[in-house]
């Protein structure tokens, strides 16, 4: 009889979206004449650039031609665009990662889940509250979370680790160690990310306590302050504890392209329950060339062009406008009078809702008031609640606008 | 600390491709004189047609322009890729399938492989021997298999259903009841395949047993006999017990622009251990949706245009191209005195080898004698001791020689 993996049940459904998408098309059917301005999509807007779109026209030339035609890729990727990332990303930076520690992979979401396949099922869990969902729902999955508590919101065996504007958004360290930590720096939802040093303790406590640190570092590429790592490597002895997550997405609008990698050093071990040492690797490179089979070439050509001199300057370009979005919607939304976080080196501007209002409510108000659509905090986890999400993915003069009926609003 | 998934650690390693290369890499450069054609490798050598570079051209050029540029796409696959699935795969023969059954991916081994996440580690597992390995090697991954037997070549839970000369390659009921059958038709690596009514009976077993069959049907355009079934649900109640994998890397070239989608019916039902039923395709659905972040679009437009006019005839041209080589081999194969079979709804020719010899042996002799490359049927299981595979994704000018020097070999 198919017996089903029952840790799914577990899941508890998100409405987050869909009940924004419900509310907005109920709101907008109900006042057909008002302009809706979206600022809750995390989602970049721009177009490819056309460093990058020339090398992909290129790469698919060669697909239709019998002399440069290319068939099933090396899983881990090819070497022209594992070579660009060793020298741009990390050597660049007096970071020494080598080629066979990349695995190129088509996002960043399918490693940050997949990556639990490797790992044992009683690994104790910790996640920051509010967190991406990812890294709790693909636990729950695995069986790692036990059953959830209606009352607090939460997964009994996971470790919550709350950032709120209590401690600056700064995770602490649990009273319970976990044996696995996910750190999303620059972070989604809040905006806010930590300081070399401030990071530098999560590796020494990893370091100490034999833990892994699973290190989304998506928002990378708009860390516009000095002294913020870029990679978690920058810290010494990280490649003994950390596994790196790195994507094309949000640095080169690739949401629709797809590509993404992840850096697992060979300094870093687990173990088995008898303690033996086993590489991790090891494992993952199994379990990439056996449950993956690499990226579209065109799409590795496309993010090789990422590291041209010309892709560097373009791509940059995007980021500008976005940041500049970022610091309209920051500075707007202080002159307003709200508490704002983030927003200097992510995309995303965390604030604080007025006081007395839920998150949700808070939704509702914009929504209704001044036709302005972001996400309520509570939707990233318990600790998100009083907070609200703004994202700087929109265009410049929709930002424009909805700051200043935001600005405006009674 | 960090505890590893242990069961990673009763995986063999499989040595068969990179034995293959480092034999051959040596024998090359002992015999650097020596043209050494290879018709060992499963991927496709026919460059991608012209309906679809355009296709993925026009694609791209959208994806450069503000307007037109697409980010984040339904994980599930663009509907306008899911209909052209569901009317030119399902509707032109008769089966009725709906595109909320359809998944898009980036491969029919990544989902043969993911499909695990959603099933309970207590089924049993049957699998046919020969088999491609990754059926088996997920389900070591993920605990279902047991300890490996060095004397056997077995995995202890594992149900292995020999398909050799004696049963014409037609897999038998096993003696104890397996919950999962892996069906790969035609088949790889023996190249043979069931009738509608062979099939009729595996639906049967399935229905009357509650077991789940997965069936990948990647060389599903290589048919040219009339009753095979293209699709497993071209039987009556298959959509109550299997989950069909599909694939455009053999029959459009996808290889290295990676493209397939699976077939998970409504009608599915898996149960937990108390007996209640549950929908495999919301559980595969909340899965994919959470693991998996949909195909670059480029490449579902490319897919899109697999069923265009142009697209059908173009690829109808490279599979004829293929299948002429299948001909070749068989038939050059038996006038040289060999047992041949597979080759004629399936690009693989599964032979015997000669009286006497292990797989491995005639692959030296072939390698030496004749400088010709295929694969050793061990290297697929213990039942495929004896038989050797030859691909039909050469050029035809190799395979001619190819055929030539074995038709003439001592």
């Amino acid at each position: 009889m198919i017996n089903i993996n029952e840790n799914f049940l577990n899941l508890q459904d998100s409405y987050l979206f869909s009940t924004i998408a419900k509310k907005v098309a109920e709101f907008q059917k109900n006042n057909p004449d008002k302009k809706v301005i979206k600022l809750g999509i995390g989602d970049v807007t721009r177009p490819i650039v056309p460093a990058i779109l020339d090398a992909m026209h290129k790469a698919v030339e060669e697909l239709g031609n019998q002399d440069t035609f290319r068939g099933y890729g090396p899983e881990q990727g090819y070497e022209f665009l594992r070579e660009k990332i060793v020298e741009f990303d990390y050597k660049k930076r007096g970071v020494n990662v080598s080629i066979d520690e990349i695995f190129v992979s088509d996002g960043a979401k399918c490693d940050c889940g997949n990556i639990g396949d490797i790992l044992g099922i009683d690994n104790v869990v910790a996640i920051t509250d509010p967190v991406y969902p990812v890294y709790l729902d693909t636990n729950v999955m695995m069986g790692r979370s036990g059953k959830y508590n209606e009352e607090t919101g939460m997964f009994e065996n996971i470790i919550y680790m709350p950032v709120t504007s209590e401690n600056n958004f700064v995770p602490e360290f649990p009273e319970k160690v976990p044996d696995i930590i996910y750190l999303c720096l620059p972070n989604n939802p809040t905006g806010t990310t930590l300081t070399k040093e401030q990071l530098e303790k999560w590796v020494e406590y990893a370091r100490k306590n034999k833990a892994l640190i699973l290190f989304d570092g998506a928002y990378e590429a708009y860390i516009s302050e000095e002294n913020i790592p870029h990679s978690i490597y920058e810290i010494e002895g990280a490649k003994e504890v950390a596994i790196e997550f790195k994507s094309f997405s949000k640095n080169a609008g690739f949401t629709g392209v797809r590509c993404a990698y992840t850096v697992v050093p060979k300094e870093l071990k687990g173990y088995t329950k008898s303690g033996e040492e086993v590489s991790i690797n090891s494992l993952w490179n199994r379990r990439h060339g056996t449950k993956f089979n690499g990226v579209s070439y065109p799409v590795q050509k496309a993010a090789e062009a990422v590291y041209s001199a010309d892709g560097q300057k373009q791509i940059k370009e995007n980021i500008e406008y976005y940041m500049n979005n970022a610091k309209i919607i920051k500075e707007g939304l202080q002159e307003a009078g709200f508490t704002v976080y983030g927003g200097v080196n992510a995309p995303y501007i965390w604030l604080k809702v007025p006081d007395g209002m839920t998150s949700w409510e808070f939704f509702d108000k914009l929504l209704k008031d001044v036709n302005v659509v972001g996400t309520p905090g509570v939707g990233f986890g318990p600790s998100g609640e009083g907070y609200f999400r703004l994202t700087a993915f929109g265009t410049k003069e929709n930002t424009i606008e909805a700051i200043n009926r935001i600005k405006n609003m009674k």
